[in-house]
């Protein structure tokens, strides 16, 4: 019996992590987006419904992420059959969770299954990461990554590796409700670097992947000092600054900016800390009007899993 | 019995290490430097003689490296008395080798020796990164780290962190005779840097500590690729695109410039493919007219140690 139809998730993830701009990621628990890819005896691959927390994303295969990614797919591996696609929106637009890949990832991960030898999370990556350049314009895994392996991922151009992390690190995630266009963001990081300032980024990364690879808490809350990124993203963010200071007030090894913003993550030790750091920092946003979304999780979290195959 | 006189031998070391600007070294076996230090009833701390392979060094405490590390370790600890140095320089001036910070390694860890309560290598680490600034003028601690601690280290601004190689990496080094001025080698760097650099040389960077970590070959080879400092500064070391070929050409897993240059290093698996990846550097170097000298260490190389300890 050949396979039709299949269901995918793919979790919201924490793109950069502060100090691994654009190569370095973790997947979080409690928000995705699923994805059903059924077969078609077509060429064409069709988004043919957008539903969930938005429904305004584009349906050209050129600039849908899912569409994109698995058009990249089939071209790669001369499928001759075509996609009808229906995507359900977890995750909100322009929240710096990850969204625009997390379409894409549950997209390849769903067609993955319907293959006659469905490939291993790592072939999938450059689909994946072609899907989400349709939202990015740029090619950068540190949400695809994640995404499709789990936990924390270092995203190369080329490549995905999982990085070990101690299993009670847990991330507090504060999604304010306030669209932060990725345009803004990305003008923001326009214009000339100092090598001092990399090599003080230099600096803050080793420490986090050296604190992650021992499991030492402490080299990892020094590692979570962005020098970069976040001097240059953080004003576009309202209330960033006492947001941050809740967090790092009540136990946060640290806390930074979730992929392009607006939303804030902060690392704890452990799952009560990350709660009530999390509230802590709701808390801040609200002292700038913002309401916010609070999400928990393990910095560990999911890979995207297929939900459903039948022929 | 209270002790008086303290030798020590540092070990050169490769800075750097291509991707880890300013942050990242390990030592090497075969080359170092021997200073002896011995208590006076003054509070001068006075450089009383230089010997071996260059003798030409500033004797002042302020831009001796010895004395100015032991400046700041007897202003830090209140010690009541002076000390004679006399150094023996077994590395070459402006070699890219370490030469300026193994004396002044040497030099604390003598004097550790001679204290009632000897201090751990962590706590003599800014007596040598102030010591080693006399000479940089500025404080980095890619050299020192790992004259201090052995093998390759993590040198950030406070602290000093060991990371893991594989026992059986090694170490090809090329010195080749000539002298490239710090101040040279300083200003191509000057200038402004793009933020897609600074990506590519993260990607290089968290590459090659996850494969010192995961022990994995193919990932440290990929993470010797310097894109930054390597395309400023090799345009100043004759010969380097063909002795760099030479390395790769011949099992090297990468290659690059060691410190500020001129000598190149390369990482090999085994001892065997460094010995002949040495010599077909050396060979290179002869090409364009430049006689050099050979090294061959485990990346894990040794730490400074005391050698004899008298009253």
């Amino acid at each position: 019996m050949s396979l039709n139809v299949a269901t995918a998730f793919a979790p919201a993830s924490v793109g950069n992590v502060g100090v691994g701009f654009d190569i370095l990621g973790h997947s979080i628990e409690g928000a995705g987006d699923t994805v059903t890819v059924r077969r078609t005896n077509t060429n064409d691959i069709r988004v043919i419904a957008i539903r969930g927390t938005l429904t305004e994303l584009p349906l050209e295969t050129e600039n849908n992420t899912a569409a994109r990614a698995l058009r990249a797919m089939r071209e790669d591996l001369n499928l001759d059959y075509g996609y009808d696609i229906e995507i359900e929106k977890g995750i909100a637009l322009g929240s710096g969770m990850g969204g625009s890949a997390a379409s894409a990832t549950a997209a390849v991960v769903a067609a993955n299954a319907l293959l006659e030898t469905p490939l291993p999370r790592e072939a999938l990556y450059r689909y994946a990461l072609e899907g989400e350049a349709a939202a990015s314009g740029s090619y950068h895994g540190d949400n695809v990554g994640p995404q499709l392996l789990g936990g924390l991922v270092l995203a190369t151009q080329d490549s995905i590796i999982a990085i070990p992390t101690p299993d009670n690190l847990y991330c507090a995630l504060v999604h304010p409700h306030f669209v932060l266009e990725t345009r803004k963001a990305r003008e923001a990081l326009a214009g000339h670097y100092a090598l001092k300032e990399f090599v003080g980024q230099s600096e803050s990364l080793a420490l986090l992947l050296t604190g992650c690879f021992k499991s030492d808490f402490s080299l990892i809350g020094r590692g979570l000092n962005d020098v970069l990124i976040e001097p240059r993203r953080s004003p576009l963010i309202p209330g960033f600054a006492k947001v941050k200071q809740a967090a790092l007030g009540h136990g946060a090894l640290g806390a930074s900016i979730s992929g392009a913003g607006p939303s804030i993550f902060a690392w704890c030790v452990s799952q009560e800390i990350a709660a009530t750091t999390a509230k802590h920092m709701q808390h801040a946003f609200l002292e700038v009007g913002l309401q916010s979304d609070i999400f928990i999780s393990k910095v560990t979290g999911p890979r995207a899993e297929v939900l459903s195959c039948s022929a």
